[in-house]
């Protein structure tokens, strides 16, 4: 068992011109594929036209065409008759003119006077609504450069111009092998009704075979193979000189079964192992059969990083095409990130455009998180050579989703509730359809973001232990000078949320205290904390007497998982996460959830959609199916007493 | 034979409003296809995680999986031996973490001391290195909502939340039915080695085709269908009920042989004919038994518009996404354009980069001209209540090509060379490729655009009558205060072009005053009509005896081709030019073809590609095998005398 170490890391400058070195090893023939099935294909060599268009001087308009020169002198007084079939011929658009004529007479202009007479009152030029042969294509002009994309609109022009077959370059052809013993095919591994799975779900393969679709290339996806070496070597020959690049997934950190480096060696070369950039520090790029091979990390987010960084130039390289860029938009920082100086940072964010602003809120850095690219609609680079970015300030966010969707797009913060995902859902049957993005911080958080100006709206359950009240004594503490609608939302159960069976026998808060139960809390700031503060301060309980009061969580849901997961016995959460995982629930008592708008977003066509949205009996109905929840005043306005 | 007058022409904004009315009257179902397919497609209900990610608690590294307080207090003085099976598990990433163990040290942090010992020197604390159950996405969480369209990244979501399937919306299936007696089907029209066409080959389906692939739809293409009302309506009758909207293609305008109305009549409704736009007036819209149908005009450019601006919104509202739009930019107009009142206009526009602004000359504006849109790099509309856009204010334009690659272009304006497109071909070889823009206007055209800042070269061949001297004298009269340099490209050969077999025995200039000869000019301020006059002037002959004098075509090809069409008996222009279309030639003299260049661009990386591309051996033959050019000095530095 031979273990590496990582070459020295290179920066991602130089890892990128690494790959664009081997990129070179890449030699694309030329096929001659049918015109109409050319989209999106690469033209191999200089195109010139074949024929002129139009082929002939052709009817401009349907009527008559005539000699212009018979035509001078007519007049509404003095008409002029012409013989059809000799002064005249009838046209449609696109016809040729008869030879010896030079002009059409649109047929709204011609009178027939008999089927062999037709009268016009008025002359024409010669050339008037003729389209001279050549006007669009003149036949050896160049019709496209070699190395063009072809798009709908040139299938058009090559057709036009006498192309029936058009010599494109040849896709480039890429083998993506998944490497992992841990790995499950998806067919194969599918859960049973318990939501059980024996290991991980191979995804990244497909993720990249999307990538490469999209990109232009033929991707051929190896079935998984075993972390052994004697299975990758097979699986890296299998395909011989067959494929024009190698995607090696997993098994090129420095772990103990990593056998990647090793193999290619021996029919091959490394250039670059460990690149400064995260995700997608265990990438390597190499030389293998005399083609580019590049390791790709196995943690999702680091394979999609390494191959829009690395594997992407590769290929638009060998295909001779500028690589697309993702439009970049100027945003403002929610909050402080550090980021280690070093390493260029690929941080996924929220956007949103909250008046006429658009601020970017991170969303969790870690490289296995799929959701945090799928729910991402930006990414912002942290440079190497920075620390981090600052609060407020300025920086460029490349785009994941259309400005256009981020206009139409409504930002909730705050607290975390379930029926949020059904409104969410709800709101894309609209058209057209508006986005609801929510950042669960808790309710205080979500009060702090509208004083901020960095959301039109905030979810809030914050009760008020001396008084009993919701929600309005905090926004008075807190949104003095920032007037505001409360919308009432759902009032929600909350309670101790315990194992399946609830062997601890938990019945209360008091049992936090024994000594075998643990407990997961949430988060300094979110309602179900301070609820949970309130009742234990009311039932002169210690904190510190509870295991786990300092462990964290964000949302009910990471509540009820790590409840599940058998990792903790209980946690304060909401009835309907505590029924989504098949778990127990100790109700400790009802709370009141309310939408807080400012005021100056509230007559917005987006606030008000949202309103129609949770007033409509299907929205309410969706929420009475999850349980633990009453809707009856949904929707209604609340006013400070 | 009934003709239409069109019904009141409809706005664009009122047309719109129709098709998405049109629309609602499309219903896609359901259907349930393998995730690893389902890229693009647009999901049909929310999703809810069936597992969670990871599936269980695991590795995050490779190494041993320990019970944390096994190794509290362990440091360099004093290791812990861990027994293995015990109290040390091996794991890779991704593996479970093995009953009662909570952490995972590193591979590179463990010392083997046996088979069955491990050494550590450092402790470490729980959930260290470790993956919890849900980390990325909780079982029952909804991970994507109805109506959202798949990404390559989607995928891995939704394998990873344990999906196999996907329930998405069925694919709109439209039926597109080119009708028109004069079309050819491609594959059948190709034409004989003289280049003869017989007709007009059929395009316009296919562009089509290609969009709504594109949109996401299911095109089915019918045969060309003449224009005939039984065929016609045999056509849209065919597919029954199996298709969710039709685009008929041509017969949509007011004239003669335009049944589409009546047919549609007879089955339905004609909501819309005649919209005001332009390209694109003669669009109608309507419901054909039951189902949206569009009639879309016959000219190239008109489909395209009547497609993007009234087909597209009718297909994102039948899937319930967002219509994406194009990036907008703001650029300056290098010519005023006299728009129609009352029709908005898409213009559509060549796009530079000089210095920090970016310009836009427009295109021919013909709705026949295909490659006005497939030259173009943005389209500009002029609103229906302005009367045109003036030269020099700033405007918007729609991109048809990325911001990147409109910064990877050299704009070149001037006089026409058809080595120009050998280089601009050879130019895309180079590495990110280089663009090259040439837009036609003449030498001296291209002067003064160098003068007004629009352009980063001019080709230009203008010869001082006085001196003898090429370009120079120019140079001197109309760019004072504007350094430049002076590159030389080619001498070439000017002469009369002239029928093949030149049945009218033309034999120099002189001829051009027999009456039976026609003759076609270019225009003025270019070098050739320079040249023209020069010698008209030396030989004395009046040029009002030139039957055609007045009339002006902008390239040699244009010239070449009206010749060969038989329009005109002669033209003067280049020896290329008239090999390619097969015409004789009569030599009158060698001229000088060079490039000037700003100084200010010269250093630049652009030119300096150009430079180098032109001095090429490669350039060198390619310009040798046109024929008429002289290369002995090509890519010479040229001084004033």
């Amino acid at each position: 068992m031979k273990r590496h170490i990582y070459l020295k890391k290179k920066s991602l400058e130089e890892a990128k011109a690494i790959a664009l070195e081997v990129a070179d090893l890449i030699r694309l023939g030329t096929e001659t594929i049918p015109v109409t099935q050319s989209l999106g294909r690469v033209i191999a060599e200089p195109l010139f036209a074949k024929i002129s268009s139009p082929p002939f001087h052709c009817a401009a308009m349907d009527g008559i065409a005539v000699k212009a020169t018979a035509t001078y002198g007519a007049t509404e007084e003095s008409p002029r008759n012409l013989k059809i079939g000799e002064e005249a011929f009838f046209v449609n658009t696109g016809n040729p003119i008869p030879e010896g004529m030079d002009a059409v007479i649109m047929i709204e202009d011609v009178h027939l006077l008999d089927s062999e007479t037709a009268e016009i009152r008025e002359g024409t030029h010669p050339w008037q609504h003729v389209r001279s042969v050549g006007e669009d294509l003149i036949a050896t002009e160049m019709v496209f450069p070699e190395n063009h994309k072809i798009t709908p609109y040139d299938v058009g022009a090559l057709l036009t111009s006498g192309y029936r077959d058009v010599p494109v370059k040849r896709k480039p052809k890429v083998l993506v092998v998944p490497t992992g013993s841990e790995l499950l095919e998806p067919e194969k591994s599918f859960p049973s009704a318990s939501g059980a799975s024996l290991g991980i779900i191979e995804s990244n393969s497909y993720v990249l075979t999307g990538l490469l679709m999209e990109d232009g290339a033929e991707p051929v996806r190896h079935a998984v193979v075993q972390d052994d070496p004697k299975q990758i070597r097979e699986a890296l020959l299998s395909y011989g000189q067959k494929v024009d690049l190698i995607l090696m997934i997993a098994g090129s950190s420095a772990g103990s079964e990593d056998y990647t480096r090793s193999i290619i060696e021996e029919s091959g070369e490394v250039l670059a192992h460990g690149v400064s950039m995260m995700p997608g520090k265990p990438t390597l790029i190499g030389k293998f059969n005399g083609r580019p091979i590049v390791g790709i990390p196995g943690y999702p987010v680091s394979a999609i990083i390494a191959y829009e960084e690395l594997v992407r130039p590769i290929l638009y390289r060998s295909l001779q095409l500028m690589k697309p860029e993702r439009q970049k938009i100027k945003v403002f920082l929610t909050r402080k990130i550090p980021s280690k100086l070093g390493t260029e940072e690929f941080l996924r964010v929220k956007i949103g455009k909250i008046g006429e602003k658009l601020f970017a809120t991170p969303l969790p850095r870690g490289s296995g998180l799929i959701t945090s690219l799928t729910r991402a609609d930006g990414i912002i680079r942290i440079p190497a050579l920075s620390e981090g970015l600052d609060e407020d300030k300025e920086t460029v966010a490349e785009l994941l989703r259309p400005l256009d969707e981020i206009h139409h797009t409504v930002v909730m913060v705050g607290s975390h509730d379930l029926t949020l995902d059904l409104l969410a859902s709800l709101l894309r049957r609209s058209y057209p359809p508006l986005f609801l993005s929510s950042q669960n911080v808790g309710s205080l958080g979500g009060l702090l973001a509208i004083k901020n100006g960095i959301c039109h709206l905030a979810g809030s359950h914050l009760l008020d232990p001396d008084t009993g009240e919701y929600n309005f004594p905090y926004i008075r503490q807190y949104l003095q000078g920032t007037p505001v609608r409360v919308i009432h939302l759902v009032n929600r159960e909350q309670g101790l949320i315990v194992q399946h069976g609830n062997s601890k026998k938990v019945k209360g808060l008091k049992d936090l205290q024994r000594e075998e139960v643990s407990f997961i809390n949430r988060q300094k700031g979110s309602g179900t904390r301070i609820l949970l503060d309130h009742l234990l301060k009311t039932l002169s309980l210690d904190p510190r007497q509870i295991r786990g009061y300092e462990r964290e969580e964000f949302t009910h849901m990471a509540v009820a998982s790590s409840v599940a997961s058998g990792r903790v016995d209980a946690g304060l959460g909401i009835l309907s996460a505590a029924r989504a995982l098949h778990l127990d629930f100790i109700p400790i008592g009802t709370e009141r959830y309310d939408l807080v708008i400012p005021s100056v977003y509230f007559q917005g066509k987006e606030v008000q959609k949202i309103l129609e949205a949770i007033r409509s009996r299907e929205f309410k109905d969706m929420v009475l199916r999850m349980g633990g929840y009453d809707v009856s005043r949904t929707g209604e306005e609340l006013r400070e007493k």
